[in-house]
């Protein structure tokens, strides 16, 4: 018998390539200033939190008894917050939602292990489309999943519904949609979500179950353009809404989310019950009772988009005009930069050498590109420019 | 193949006695008043958080910045946190902890369910001595383990040693232990601890492998007399803490606590990667962020514990002096109380018929007693001991 559970100290011990840069680049900041470092590897929020924020938990904590406002809520969440937010969602995409199909959760993590929990059953298939945020491999496989990759559409990073056709089969229980996209910054159009739903709807009818949609929606109200973001349970009944307030209200430390079964899901009563003995069995007792309320008082608000639309713009232009080949990101606070040689390790190697640090996107299910994340100050991206210009010309 | 996962579907649906017992309460409130119903149902605690909680939530809001105070913490939490913490259990205990032996987590649940999920590996089994709280069931067998009872020891609820012996083998994985104890009060006497020790050294020799102690400690900090509360590290070192700021802070809805690995445990390096992988596994990305600081600044301080010792004492002496048998609780919020006839159920019925809202005990392990929770208003016990007294009558 293992002393340990030899998977878990694998995963406790590997740290990701994403952490590996990042600690890199700590290190590199203190033997040559911080100022000479141009770090684009972490995905974490560089704008404040909005002021209602901070303001709403003041208010709580003049307002609200403390027995209440720090003690436990109900496991689905205090049923106050799951009202008015199930009023937002009715509001803004017409969902058929109400408060007793949400269950609040400690973030978008937590959101996608409890909903893969709550589906996961022996011979289980769980699919994700390229390139893919890399801990959906991990909390699949760790829900006793098997993971299957469907390779990237590298023309517009859409969906290959051929590579697709390809992957489903009688086993696949889910497939994990992310849109706005980590690591792309692509958003899923409209025909690309009635393709999908329209390719899933026959499997269904093939194999009599369900196959179920996760939306896993961090970045939904990160878009810079009038790109509508389609609302996936209006095209698609068997849809599980995974969603985070960590990147639209920059809380991503507080751990709060939600999980939603819109009222037409397949199954609508047994997965929500599923969803909650899931949430149970993973010690997730109630999410973050202060912060469901805070986020309750925020519903609406998000923090200064307009920061991440500049460095967007003055990043994606600049990139390409010095010769590097990119997708349009309308969303996210992501690029994602083709490698100018086919391996994008030696290619974020050779960036270090100009204090670049950008991540290789092998990870990410989909080789040859590196991940940018721009979530940093418009200052370090305009000096970085010059460090980008001399990368390239080694490959002229 | 099922939809659903039907484990987790069962686990979503079957609500447990305790919190049956608690909804039942709520509508008995609505029909005849809620100063009618004496509900000692919920180990919720009834006394606010202690001032510096709210004034250090105020402090961190005016002094620190948001993308720090609410961004994401290293996934085994903030490093001032853990170096504070440690410093902390070095200076009560004199434990060979520091920073890196601690994992800051989203409460003791979530603790209870990283630290099975690191150690449970094919076969492992699981042990509780009885009785124990209901979900450490529901939390082994999730992680994949088999769960096991050494049945309880009714004269003084410590530890049976020969239904110990007898349940220990050589797929024995850990054994937990929760003192202060849900739902006996009780606290495990040094003599019962080092004796454990002993038994379990033998045994890891025996097998040739380490068997673990996992100590439940939410209820560290509530003791009422001056009784020693081991700490169980220095008596035996195979051990892993799992500690919980929701009682000691009444805080129970902000789910915040660690998991500390003393450095003289078996396999220290293996068992803390193990921790930080199954944390990760299971979507816990890292503890709350602005909790983490504020249970930073509150160590050592705890909500007003004489409100508890002053519940317990006026229960405790009411209940003995009208002819209820009671082990004396030193600890934590319970007490246990045993029923006059065999069936706790039936007995709990008939308190129902009083307005009395008391716990059997089947669940937790061990049948023919009751759970009090005296985690409420001081006036409420006062105004139900009629009702006890009345209900003690039936069985003259």
């Amino acid at each position: 018998m293992s002393i340990v559970n030899e998977k878990m100290m694998g995963l406790g011990t590997v740290r990701s390539a994403i952490r590996d840069l990042f600690e890199y680049g700590l290190k590199r900041k203190k033997e040559i200033g911080a100022e000479n470092v141009f770090d684009f590897s972490l995905g974490n929020p560089s704008v404040p939190a909005p002021p209602e924020v901070n303001e709403s938990i003041r208010g709580l904590l003049d307002s609200t008894d403390s027995v209440v406002l720090h003690g436990y809520t109900s496991a689905v969440g205090a049923e106050d917050v799951r009202e008015k937010i199930a009023a937002d969602i009715q509001a803004r995409f017409g969902a058929k939602i109400d408060k007793n199909d949400l269950y609040m959760t400690c973030g978008a993590a937590a959101s996608l292990t409890i909903t893969l929990n709550a589906l996961s059953t022996p011979g289980s298939e769980f699919i994700a489309i390229a390139p893919f945020f890399p801990e959906y491999r991990v909390f699949s496989e760790a829900a006793g999943g098997v993971f299957k990759v469907v390779p990237a559409d590298t023309e517009k990073f859409q969906i290959r519904f051929d590579a697709l056709a390809e992957t489903v089969n009688e086993r696949t229980k889910a497939l994990i949609v992310n849109s706005p996209n980590n690591p792309t910054g692509v958003i899923f159009t409209r025909k690309t979500i009635e393709e999908l739903a329209a390719f899933l709807r026959a499997r269904e009818e093939e194999y009599g179950h369900p196959i179920f949609l996760i939306a896993d929606e961090p970045y939904r109200e990160l878009v810079y353009e009038d790109v509508e973001v389609p609302y996936l349970p209006n095209l698609y009944d068997d849809t599980i809404v995974c969603y985070s307030f960590s990147k639209s209200l920059s809380l991503p430390g507080e751990r709060i989310g939600y999980i939603a079964v819109p009222k037409d899901c397949a199954e609508h009563d047994a997965v929500f019950a599923a969803v909650a003995g899931a949430g149970r069995a993973l010690g997730y007792v109630c999410a973050p009772s202060l912060m469901q309320r805070v986020v309750k008082e925020c519903l609406g608000k998000t923090s200064d988009l307009s920061v991440y639309k500049k460095n967007r713009d003055l990043l994606y232009n600049a990139l390409v005009s010095c010769g590097y080949d990119c997708v349009y990101p309308d969303g996210a606070f992501y690029l994602f930069v083709k490698s100018p040689e086919p391996d994008a390790k030696a290619f974020a190697e050779k960036a270090k050498k100009h204090e670049l640090l950008i991540v290789p996107s092998d990870s990410f299910g989909c080789e040859g590109y590196v991940r940018l994340a721009y979530c940093v100050s418009t200052d370090m991206i305009e000096r970085s420019l010059p460090a980008f210009e001399a990368l390239m010309k080694e490959y002229r």
